[in-house]
């Protein structure tokens, strides 16, 4: 393996807008990608653990959905059509259903919004106004749903919300699970707003959550406040959206992640992974009794991505048995446990290891330290972001299809990073942050009265 | 041809959403589609003067482009990169830089702000209010930019606006050319409401504009106008957005639409045809000046369609040369003098020919017209949409790339639409729409006073 | 009479915050007033073409309401009384119904929404709302309707807009009568903008206008265009609202603004003058079919103001026979007269006469020539204010009562500023101002394509 | 006393608007008030509990005020004068600054930003956005601020901001202190919003309160709170309101509520007592340093309303010395001993006893309970006004100048009420609410997990 870096061509920098983000925490020119690895233009080979921000769950260039990609361009098929009816959107429609819906005794009727994920939140919000004509979204903190005005009015990362350049409006925030520490029911706190009719909190037209926050640093929802939000609207009449962009299609062992919480979303946002092959592609899920858009309400030119709804077909069937399932779960655990002995291993990290299934990652407790782990694995071969409000995680995404020798060497690879000198330099700088998750609960904080 | 409609299988019904929308215009289901050509699953042909609403310029399947494909995926090239750097990305970049902008004396940063439209106008929208730290964006009647908050507050459609569900702020609707008639000249009335400290029309953001409003119903900005906003713009030092998301890559006949007329926007929005293959992919043009964006401020997961940065750059290689520039010219004028004819000859229609370049149309003064004569020439074997506040215009938007007997039957198959009993029908029993735009000048009204 | 000026004393410069505004063109301490003369603490007498912006309609101090306040106070009458009964707002209510609505067959529901213009305004916005279910006011270039975020929202001057701090939202700004000058009809462009439902300009819960835009510069709108205006509101199913704070009570020489124009508003904003006396008073007059208030939806602590209710009532006296209007046209000719004459004598000022009444003024074409006028006179003895987007109107509001004497006094003392040295030299440094008003015509520019 | 109530006359019902809500309450027509007294039409007494909603705190026609009104007015003093400087206008700025604000080491400029509290709330508002140049304001449940646009986006209850007919924007609401129940400390809670960048809530403009919530259902903030708050205050760099509106001018037993407490706000809204006798009056209270208006951004025509400055000059008499405030904490005492008293010996009621100084009030327990028992107390004499959400409380705020046997009166008239047969009735018809205000604290809740 080569160890010298290339920095991109200076076509990037000359043509490229300063918006460009990614391409300046992985400094190189990629060039081909399969399964879980991926190689620059020096042949230079990569980790993935990054799984295209979860669009990847497959891994790149799925070798039976490729096949039957390649089959479908070579016969002319219908590649875009709007929301014509075409055999590859029937084909998918039908499948869904059958492979994913009917299984799970769910009924939604199926929108394309458009190909990416925030259209599907777009595109979910305006229904649940139209359903209640109310106007206000209730979310969440750290919150993280798209970047178009609606999802961003619902996102909670400052950087972002300024990027609007305008106020955003109609969105409530809400403290997310184990915000305000571990001893906080904070379902107790939303109910509070919402039972008082002077709060000044209006009657939401949604709920809008993530039952895990992957941008927003890995927050793991407990299944009994997911139950809880879920009992909040049920008593209020509010439609409850689950934003599973980036944690469905499998990332967290089931393929919707709120599967094992036992709730029922009114409302289900897909894409990233959806289409198995990091095409852009993505679902609105509704339930029957909300579907009343009227045609044409909510559109856009590229809902009609027939590429990927072949590849989103084949995918389906990694999910006609358990077998990924099992896997996801096992090496989920496989994960868990490096991470949990890597934290023990090294507490000057001042580590907290957070997650589910295979989206998990380590949580830092020193300023930039993170984002300087990354910096370093992505020298020693593997690819890996961070999350987080301040970029405090080192989020483990390989994608769902790795192997377990694939896995260990990423592992490898960060475990390595932290013994990097680099490391303990920029920990001997930086004095270790308060962590906002270990908040002091307030029954103490009542005792300080 | 066969003559009976297919109508299609209940999946359809049962699982989509009740707001699909082109498939009940359009009632088969489409298998295989080349050229200017689809085919459905009873191998009934159509002639497609829809062209993808505009994201099949280069027509379907284009053989070019295919290979180049098929050749990527099959090689393992990389998929989905989000905003790394790929060798896909870096041809793009470079060929664009190339073959579009240098031979055209322009500069712009190029951003890749995810891959609709919708996400060009939002990341214009976005960085015209962060440069200005204004609020407003100034846009015009009939505009349609599209369905994400942002973009649904710059659209003129009150259905879709109604869509959104909550009240759409900060936007100010000024006439488009010919608005109010022929001889208002709106930028008149624009230069006075930012002339007036008190006219409540704050100095915006930006103002943005299509040149050619395609879904608004065909309406033609005159060259004299853009120059006027364009002039407006520049002694206000207000930003000037073009959304050429419909009307650019080659549709009026320049690969920016904008070009004879001489303006040099500050921001342009590209999408529908850029990647040539009906792939999804949007560009935001940056003059470098403007490009103040922080890194990741915009962001989203597909920005990196690396499948449609091939065929992308590949379509530019009908840019290389005036050939493609030509053709359009000539074939929009053979559409033009077909459509002037057939209002002469069927004055019972109250047709009105507008467009420019291969965007042409039939604005109809009957009620209810356009529609039953697009859904004739459906069972005919021709795909043709309406546009319009009222649906009013028959659309005659082919592949640019239509060659001329396609041209020809397609036109005759619209001609013999017309002809229909019951198009007679239709006209008999609804009385004749008053013109919009034939309004009584203001002149005349003035002699009423 | 003395010529020396009294700057204010420093506690004001000490205390009162740098909003203060009058006082800095006014510069002096006042004590004493009566009919249509103020009087400062250095005995200096004014003559009083301002009237408290229309607040003191029937003069400083009258006599009859004088008499009135006084026994009322001493007799223990109750003082403030929120919207509770009392017999002074009983008193009140009947005199008006009797005086005022009956004559002229006039239903309204009488609303007390607080003690200013602007909370009867804010009131308007709310039940146009309310009973429309919609929410975008349109309103007119050059409007002032108050200070509020409702009435801001739907105010034109830029610098009290910015002044908000924040956007102001669900507000159209359409163009008054002769905006875009004298040929140009703009209620034509109005229902242009409602007729197209592409416009972007949603239909509105409401119209508001002033028939006289008073600090908007005197512009008088004709009656054939506020006929115009009702129309579009009567086909449209729009409410009207009409605000007379300003020119209602008699300023332009009926009791309504609106009653020779013919035209029947849904909503009436009534304050300044109502009280007679220039205590804090205001009224909404509310069709009874639109008066679907729930109780106390609107509240405020000071809406029972019954020293004004007193007041008030004895001022309607005024209103049981023809002779006030009589004088007020008298006198409003007088005024014309001698501003036509000067506007003719000095053509250096680039004057144009504009107004209604006693509601008048001279428009000059020099810019900040108004101002300085404003400060001669006020040496000279005479407190005119300016009004105008740029402050370009002398603004000629005495008391309805003033006697003949007072008039020409006041007038004279008018003249005699405008042959100030300093006007010359004033006019000699700056450059005519292109007039607003007279923008070419859209004839014109047609003819310039 | 008379026991026949008599109606209204049918002069209201049939002229004035439907919002009327306090003449509902107390349905009779007054005629005469002094002190803390009031006579309707029929000559009946009542005991006034209510005190102009907190604009009477010196009584009805406080004579000291009344003598000096009456020989204002008959001397031709200035009554209205916009904001123009006048004599009695300098004379209440020299003795609030003598009185109030020097002998408490405050400085501040002062602002008349129109007659009315909600005008000093919308002054207060904008003024913060021009400083900070952000948006959001912080507020909190249960606040009550005003009713036009601005102060009713920061006001909490449900039905006056359905009143506004469009979503509020531009605030958050907070809990405000016990919201949660009196374990958790709601300080900790904002201050782990703005510590997360991520948690959706912007850094403020401003954040607004009141230090007892008067309309809120007298919700009492400690000291301790106060202090937390203003320490986020300062710690952020956010301005901080105090809206003393109701609870200022000695309603707490000194002149402003927030003076015990031993916060400095940055901004302080008056009204209601402040011109001592029931006439509108208001002011905002700006730290020099804030005090960045341009002349006239902010302006209205009442902002001179120079009676109430002749009697707000002679009610600051009251503050010269120490003895009005004494006699508030020594009769806050006699109404707090009482009040626990009666809920003592009438566990029926379910009640709380809450208030600081002479705002006091019993919050039932029982739905309707509240309301009915003030309802009874009219008719035996005493007018008395609910408060909270469900307008659960009734509140007991009499003028601060009543004497002894005044206020044992209209006390044992509240016992009796309680006594009322119609309110044993009432109780049985009727079951206990769960309070608000006794949440099952957040430890317990955490236990139940």
């Amino acid at each position: 393996m080569q160890t010298t870096i290339t920095k991109p061509r200076s076509v990037f920098d000359e043509l490229e807008s300063e918006v460009r983000s990614y391409c300046r925490s992985f400094p190189t020119v990629f060039n081909r990608a399969k399964g879980y690895k991926l190689w620059d233009v020096h042949g230079r080979e990569y980790i993935d653990f990054f799984a295209g921000a979860g669009a990847l769950n497959y891994g790149h260039n799925n070798s039976r959905l490729q096949e039957r990609l390649v089959d479908y361009i070579a016969a002319d098929g219908v590649t875009h059509s709007l929301d014509m009816s075409t055999k590859a959107k029937e084909n998918f429609l039908e499948r869904f259903d059958e492979i994913i819906l009917k299984p799970r005794g769910m009924r939604y009727k199926i929108m394309f919004p458009g190909p990416t994920g925030t259209n599907a939140v777009e595109s979910a919000l305006k229904l649940a106004r139209k359903v209640t004509k109310r106007d206000t979204i209730i979310c969440f903190t750290n919150a993280f749903h798209g970047m178009t005005m609606g999802s961003l009015s619902v996102t909670g990362n400052s950087s972002k919300r300024k990027g609007a350049g305008v106020a955003l409006h109609n969105s409530v925030f809400m403290p997310y699970d184990q915000f305000l520490g571990q001893e906080v029911n904070t379902v107790e706190y939303l109910q509070h707003f919402l039972d008082d009719n002077s709060s000044g909190v209006d009657l939401p037209a949604a709920i809008i959550l993530e039952t895990v926050q992957g941008e927003g640093g890995i927050n793991v929802a407990s299944f009994k406040w997911l139950k809880g939000v879920e009992e909040v609207c049920r008593q209020n009449n509010i439609p409850l959206i689950v934003d599973d962009i980036q944690v469905g299609c499998g990332r967290t062992g089931t393929f919707f992640s709120f599967e094992p919480a036992g709730i029922k979303p009114d409302i289900v946002c897909l894409s990233k992974s959806i289409s198995g092959y990091g095409l852009p592609m993505a679902l609105t899920l509704i339930k029957p009794e909300l579907d009343i858009w009227s045609p044409g309400e909510h559109n856009g030119t590229f809902r009609g991505n027939n590429l990927a709804f072949i590849t989103a077909a084949e995918a389906l069937s990694y999910w006609e048995d358990n077998q990924l399932s099992s896997q996801i779960k096992e090496k989920g655990e496989t994960v868990s446990s490096f991470l949990h002995e890597m934290v023990e291993e090294h507490p000057e990290i001042a580590g907290e290891v957070r997650g589910r299934g295979l989206m998990q990652g380590i949580a830092c407790g020193v300023p930039g330290l993170a984002e300087l782990i990354c910096s370093v694995a992505f020298e020693k071969g593997l690819i890996m972001e961070t999350s987080g409000s301040n970029s405090e995680v080192c989020k483990v995404m390989p994608p769902l299809i790795i192997d377990n020798s694939g896995l260990k060497q990423g592992l490898n690879i960060f475990k390595d990073s932290i013994k990097d000198p680099q490391i303990k330099n920029h920990i001997k700088k930086n004095p270790r942050l308060k962590s906002k998750k270990k908040a002091p609960s307030f029954r103490a904080l009542a005792k300080l009265k």
